[in-house]
């Protein structure tokens, strides 16, 4: 597999200062880079590791492209990381061997689901009846997309992801847990890609809803009535609980846990691990994580902080003594 | 779909304030209902949504009976969300088309394996040599049960469930770790609901028990040999590692952690996110989480965490100099 | 099943003390043990449950050997644990029902798949173009290993863990997620062990790397381009973000969480549910855990954790003022 360098100004753009017959075989990180590779430098900081670089070629952007020396030809971008991504994906076009089959025999689709004529199915898939799945979505293998829930059009859904299980809905009575069947369904728009074993949940009553361009790591899990506005994504094991509303475009770090019910603005980020007790009403980068010690530094101040309540009373009686003495 | 008031009624009981032979086609929140719509008020501290709400007919208990003023008519119960729960089983009842098959011929049962004749076995379940499946109890689809691993009746089972796979069980041996064969099963009992893609592990030399009328969320690990009591629920990622006891009634938040070779008494609830490092032998509820905040803020006041221990002797120093001034 | 105390010796070695022909129909520990039952003692500081057990037979160090008084026969052994570990082996050598075949007819195979020979794929596996299985690995039900991913010889891989999802890999442009086609691949050592519904996601341009004996336990998430080194062990629900490097025989704690691009020095041990937020060069144990609390206590220590810092300021000014009264 090789692309030249024409070949690829001429899919993406670009403007290139080098031999438009120059044959790229890889793409790779500078620093692993040889002559039949291509890379890019996106984070002006890392500018440094361009002069050392091996590759035969190096997306940069308009003003690194001015003031670097290497003998590497160069594609000018203006975003040279999206041009990247980009080019994985006209690489990943040219690599990729067609499937002849869409669905996947082994598939168990329902006759009352619809699946898009242009939908790609993958083996063991279950689709279960009322489902939808909308064009050019890809499940991958093992997928289950529960009743009456629907997915839109150029989504990737990876292995042994769960859609439309029930929510957790119990009515506690004499100490035992009634269940709330959850009538609602799982409604996913267009443009979302969920990672490996990821669940999301059916609604109580309404739907849990995802809204376009949403991209979920692995092993997430969307509780029921969840709402999650559009472009916004979550790391690999975060969850969310059930009926809270995040904003468009947040960003949630691996592991982070927000709790059910409450309220995430538009453009809040939570940092990997962090717990969410609260609504967050403002934009901004929000954080709560035990910073990580060795052990015994660790165990000392873990011991302290359970009487951190006392300590502060001890400062201000402190403060009081002093204040009294001025008197 | 539509139900009246009177079915209702002669199906769950309650006492109607209102017409028989009144339609609902819908269940939804007090504040998205509409007049086709059957709602509820469970927590008296919502009644004021009681008087705005559109809907058709509103379950309530007696006191909030005597005293509201609404047109809608009204279901008195005693308790208003049991007869909810009640009331989304008998929904999904009249809803649920019912399929012909209670075994997916795509699920792939060992002959050796012991599956009641009224269980329902979705499709591309696995279920291994001598394992048992009760009377009622569903598996939905890509379940596995493991050797020998039994679930007892009316339990609910979602898609990804991974029951009895090895305990996780080596001895360190020269640098490298030596399996140990986990020779255990797993054992659950009655009215058990396991979320989708949660594992519990087979034992090593005893069985993994999980009491009657527990309730697991999705992604939720249980280690070897784990003993949860009955009622107790846990919600999404939570995780048990190995030998933990858990006693009945308790609740585990999503999140959260329970260390190896603890108990928790009966009663215990754990909020979401919280580690459990040591055993907890009186009811209650526990917590312990790092309070999320603004990015700068937790950076400050995590930095300061660290030397946590050295602030609390800069204290006693303090206390100690104003002491001896005193004397 | 029974296997004699003469069989056991003569397969795995160890001094007898006792009646070779004795038999033992299980194996549990020492507390549960019956006359029937071989049990162990490694863990010196148990040597108490030692004199009250019903054991049969008991594995002991030679240090414990020369000064125990009990009835029971004795295998003694230089190691005990791992004594006990080989014996759990030969006796599920000894239990389980070889299956007579070594690929389930439902597993999905590619054509361009190599599987050894000798591997075992179980039901509804997938194992997609290019990807390669080592000898004696055995596949349980429902995992995918994705396009060219390699596992080595005797890995187990248990039930719906999904190898080669595309890692987590966007490029942010004009408020959208632009997808970075994940092109690597991974690639797996030798008798590595991988727990239930866990996920090794494929790199985005270089490959993802396990190095031999590495045991992941279940739900783990492997971000992509992670490395992790030889014989390193992690608990459940851990999570390693995208190229973290880290070193051989460290062990990671139940949901513990590692941040992207980090690397951890050979030998690291993270407690569970602590978050690595910076790279550790140095061998040792590092924990970061908020201490549980009953509810109202965390309550009031956590409000206070919120003005740490201006806690820390007040104690400076503490300090100064009782300076200045020095002078």
């Amino acid at each position: 597999m090789a692309l030249s360098l024409g070949q690829i100004i001429d899919s993406l753009g670009g403007r290139l200062i080098g031999d438009p017959k120059q044959l790229v075989h890889k793409l790779a990180p500078l620093d692993t880079a040889q002559a039949d590779t291509l890379s890019f430098l996106s984070n002006p900081k890392y500018q440094s590791h361009l002069t050392g670089t091996q590759a035969g070629c190096v997306i940069v952007s308009p003003a690194v492209a001015e003031t670097v020396k290497v003998t590497a030809a160069l594609i000018v971008a203006d975003n040279p990381y999206h041009y990247f991504a980009k080019l994985t994906q006209l690489w990943r076009q040219h690599t990729r061997v067609k499937d002849e089959t869409l669905v996947h025999p082994s598939a168990v689709i329902h006759p009352l689901a619809k699946v898009d004529a242009t939908a790609r199915i993958g083996p063991l898939c279950v689709i279960e009846r009322g489902a939808q799945v909308g064009a050019n979505t890809w499940l991958k293998s093992g997928v289950t997309v529960g009743e009456d829930c629907h997915l839109g059009d150029r989504c990737i859904v990876h292995a042994g992801v769960v859609i439309g299980a029930d929510g957790f809905g119990f009515a506690l009575f004499e100490g035992r847990w009634e269940k709330i069947e959850q009538l609602g369904a799982v409604r996913i728009g267009n443009d979302v890609e969920i990672g490996a074993n990821t669940c999301i949940d059916r609604g109580a009553l309404d739907d849990t809803v995802i809204e376009d361009g949403v991209k979920l790591d692995n092993l997430v899990q969307i509780g029921h009535n969840v709402h999650v506005g559009a472009n916004t994504a979550m790391a690999g094991c975060a969850g969310v609980a059930g009926s809270a509303r995040i904003g468009a475009n947040c960003t949630v770090g691996g592991g982070a846990i927000v709790l059910g019910h409450l309220e995430l603005a538009d453009d809040v980020h939570i940092s990997a691990a962090s717990v969410v007790m609260r609504s967050i009403r403002q934009p901004g980068q929000y954080s709560g994580v035990f910073p990580i010690d060795d052990n015994a530094s660790w165990e000392k101040n873990a011991a302290t902080l359970r009487q951190l309540h006392r300590l502060r009373d001890r400062i201000k009686s402190l403060e009081s003594v002093l204040e009294s003495q001025k008197k």
